[in-house]
């Protein structure tokens, strides 16, 4: 999940102070149209230690006008606030309608504190954060507008930024006592993070994972996020009103703060072809061993091929269905809806084709074109694919936990290359109904799905379920590289079967799969 | 929570008859404007052991029309359904839009069960019911209906229900299989219901609570729901279409059927002038002495007042304030909010005055006007009064868990009453400021209170915030039962001081309250 905070976004000194003064103007701009709406901003400033959260609340402070906006740090409670229900410290923080509060921390950083030093259970913490998003549904839903920063970085940059800060006396080293330890301290608090994040990323209030890298990338990502936040909230309410906010011009981008993860995978990656061929050979015969084993532990699996247009899943795909048994699979291509799907929700197409235990099903693309095609075409509604994220990491919650091995592929290939795979497939006559006018019409979109697939696979790319991103320019490379990951999938899970109530859903029905 | 399936209403079978066909004519008639709906509605059938929940689903086949609609019973799992995640089977009984799902005991079933047979803790099911929130939750973003009935009746009526079906072979004791434990047996699962109902209850799909004992009480009522929660999700998704849905006529109700918790209160019941007065002087001493022992044991307090107009809430608090130490309590009458309170979520007015350690906050009406003055006036909006219950419930939760001692009154007189207090109030020249028209208007609108004050009851009175109805019509005896049981909660509460950690919430800050 937090792979996307580290690809190194950067923006130079010329680039932020041009950007800085349109940004500033658009941010007192939207101010004086909040202040006469209806809603309260609350603005949550988290993340990892030495990130420079105090440093972003200064910023936001010089920029916007400190009228309407209130800065409130959860230090050690004061005997006032001991004495009361733990909620009483926020609720004094919260904003009028029309105005903003800055809360450090706010209602996580105890949790969080809590379970990164085991002073409570994972159980505990899940029961924390089952009240936080009642908490935060309940503001919302009384108008409120929640922006949650989560500020994250490599481990290499938060060691120097903390070296950086210890040799200042007014910083400390709050979460690492122990300075040898450093790595898995960095790697169990990401894991804590991972957790709380997921479980309280909501389409209402969503968190937004912004990496602190480079303080001037930051920062405007601070700004123009808030920016964005405020204006579409208020453009929500007041629809109609001729005299309501007016966009203000889109907010310039630094090219190196562009990049996106899918702009780190190496596209020039190959496999030379007598190389391939063997391989593939090797493979082909592992994963049909490996299904079989999985059926006769009957674990069952699902493999999820998502991609651009002409990546290459068909072809990814058909290296697996012509080497595993065909008893023991189901391929599912996943077009347009039918009648009876579009009568009911958007998953229960997908629960339809849940494998049986021991077999496995393979999606040629999958529940993920609500956050995809469906996002970028405007077929489903703005709140409908916000929401989608916490939907679709609940359901895979519930294949992991019933013991389902499922794994889940990104095919990307350059722009370049999906022009000459086009041209490839009109020029070749048993590949022409490979190629429609829709995907020309797609291809126009690629920055926005190339912006929907970067999201996607920061909010669903989870310890339980994470993405493959796939270098697809060369087939081969390509197809092994697919292969050797289920292959590598079922090894581990076929290694570690899961206990006969482990993973089950407590107060649920308690049986092992297919027992 | 269940006091409000108990109080014996009934419909006799002319009524039934007459009203049944009018009933008939009208799900018919909403179930064709349901067709041609978005909408999926799903209805869950649940409550105690021998309510006769196949009846009342075989009588709602018999209603409708049953083209459109499926029934499903979650027997033992079929090996189709034990091989793949826990949900795969309800999905399959998803109806699709338009048409009608009826779920015996649905996703309730498991966990209810398992946690009456201690098969999983109380943390356990929790965590379970805020997967179900999820999921209910995401059906009706969606868009589908969630109508759900709990069946209940009193311990006296279940036994003998059970013993009709023990000389009926068809039928058997599922949940009590010792008999001579019935009570105990009945008082659990009271419990278990509580608690899962509790946490269900949402504005978006609420639980409706069902006498049980009467069956063409049951039926009726079971229909008359369902009627009324179709024919409102349609009218809400087309509000202006002019050939809509056309809400049909009232449909009729018995006398005997309205009976409300409120109308089971014996308001004849007096206190004889000396007896008052030598009473009310001890408890006047003994809560001004409790007072004082739960200041030094930083215990706080919570008295919440609310009732009819003139019945008596300002008496009952003077005789109060009147005897405990001024240093130790306020008191906060409850009027129209503050700009700077409307500026702010209901509930904001309501904490920033809550005590500190030691202290007593009276509120003089409360939090409570959000589901009686703001619903009957239509000052809330009908999802605004509606998920407040669950919001005032989580409220109370967090008050009773950080170790506040919570007591609710209700102070009800008969309408008479009312009348002849209103006349004094006008005819005593120094109590005329009491009274004003609004006391008038509101007086008209008494059965509409009623029901309000009935519906929050059985919402809002929980096993650790419980409600306390005082029969108002006899000032002394509604005053004096005001303080002993103020006296009584004090003493409870003082003796079972929460141990230094049981009680606060876990992963919130660990720390005993004042300390």
């Amino acid at each position: 999940m937090f792979e996307a905070t580290k690809v190194g976004r950067t923006v130079s000194k010329q680039d932020f102070k041009e950007q800085q003064e349109e940004l500033r103007t658009q941010l007192l701009a939207v101010q004086r149209d909040l202040r006469v709406s209806n809603i309260p901003v609350i603005v949550l400033v988290s993340g990892v230690e030495a990130a420079g959260k105090g440093e972003v609340v200064n910023r936001l402070n010089e920029w916007l006008d400190t009228r309407g906006v209130q800065n409130f740090a959860f230090w050690d409670e004061s005997d006032e606030e001991r004495e009361r229900p733990r909620y009483w410290r926020f609720w004094r923080s919260m904003p009028a309608r029309g105005e903003i509060s800055i809360l450090f921390g706010g209602w996580y950083q105890t949790p969080i504190e809590h379970r990164f030093k085991d002073a409570c259970s994972e159980a505990e913490l899940d029961g924390e954060l089952n009240r936080i998003v009642d908490f935060e549904r309940m503001l919302t839903q009384d108008g409120a507008l929640i922006v949650k920063f989560w500020f994250h970085m490599s481990e290499s940059d938060q060691k120097s930024r903390l070296k950086e800060l210890s040799r200042d006396d007014k910083s400390r080293w709050k979460m690492v006592p122990d300075k040898s330890k450093f790595s898995e301290h960095y790697a169990a608090f990401e894991q804590v993070a991972e957790r709380v994040i997921l479980h309280t990323d909501r389409g209402t209030s969503p968190w937004y994972l912004v990496e602190a890298g480079d303080r001037r990338y930051r920062d405007l990502t601070v700004g123009k996020t808030l920016l964005h936040a405020i204006r579409s909230r208020i453009a929500e309410t007041t629809p109609d009103e001729p005299n309501g906010t007016i966009p203000g011009p889109d907010l310039p981008e630094s090219p190196t703060a562009q990049i996106t993860l899918l702009d780190q995978l190496d596209l020039s990656l190959t496999l030379p072809r007598d190389d391939y061929k063997s391989r593939l050979k090797k493979l082909q015969t592992e994963i049909n061993e490996l299904a079989w084993s999985a059926y006769n532990q009957k674990r069952s699996t699902v493999l999820v091929f998502e991609g651009m247009d002409a990546g290459g899943k068909g072809g990814a795909i058909r290296r697996i269905t012509s080497a595993v048994d065909a008893r023991l699979f189901r391929s599912i291509p996943v077009a347009a809806p039918t009648d009876e799907e579009k009568a009911h929700h958007y998953l229960w197409r997908f629960w339809r084709h849940l494998p049986r235990a021991g077999h496995i099903t393979i999606y040629d693309r999958s529940w993920y074109g609500r956050v995809l095609v469906e996002r970028v075409e405007g077929f489903a509604a703005d709140a409908e694919w916000r929401r989608a994220y916490s939907e679709i990491n609940r359901f895979e919650e519930q294949l992991v936990d019933s013991g389902v091995i499922l794994v889940k592929f990104w095919i990307h290939i350059s722009q370049e290359e999906q022009l000459k795979r086009f041209k490839d497939r009109e020029d070749v006559p048993y590949k022409q109904y490979k190629i429609t006018d829709e995907d020309w019409r797609n291809r126009e979109k690629w920055p926005q799905y190339k912006e929907a697939v970067n999201e996607m696979v920061v909010r669903t790319s989870t310890k339980h379920a994470p993405w493959t991103l796939v270098e697809g320019n060369d087939k081969p490379y390509a197809r092994v590289k697919v292969l050797r990951t289920i292959c590598d999938s079922l090894n581990e899970a076929l290694k570690n079967p899961p206990s006969p109530t482990a993973g089950y859903l407590p107060c649920g029905e308690k049986r092992p799969m297919g027992k």
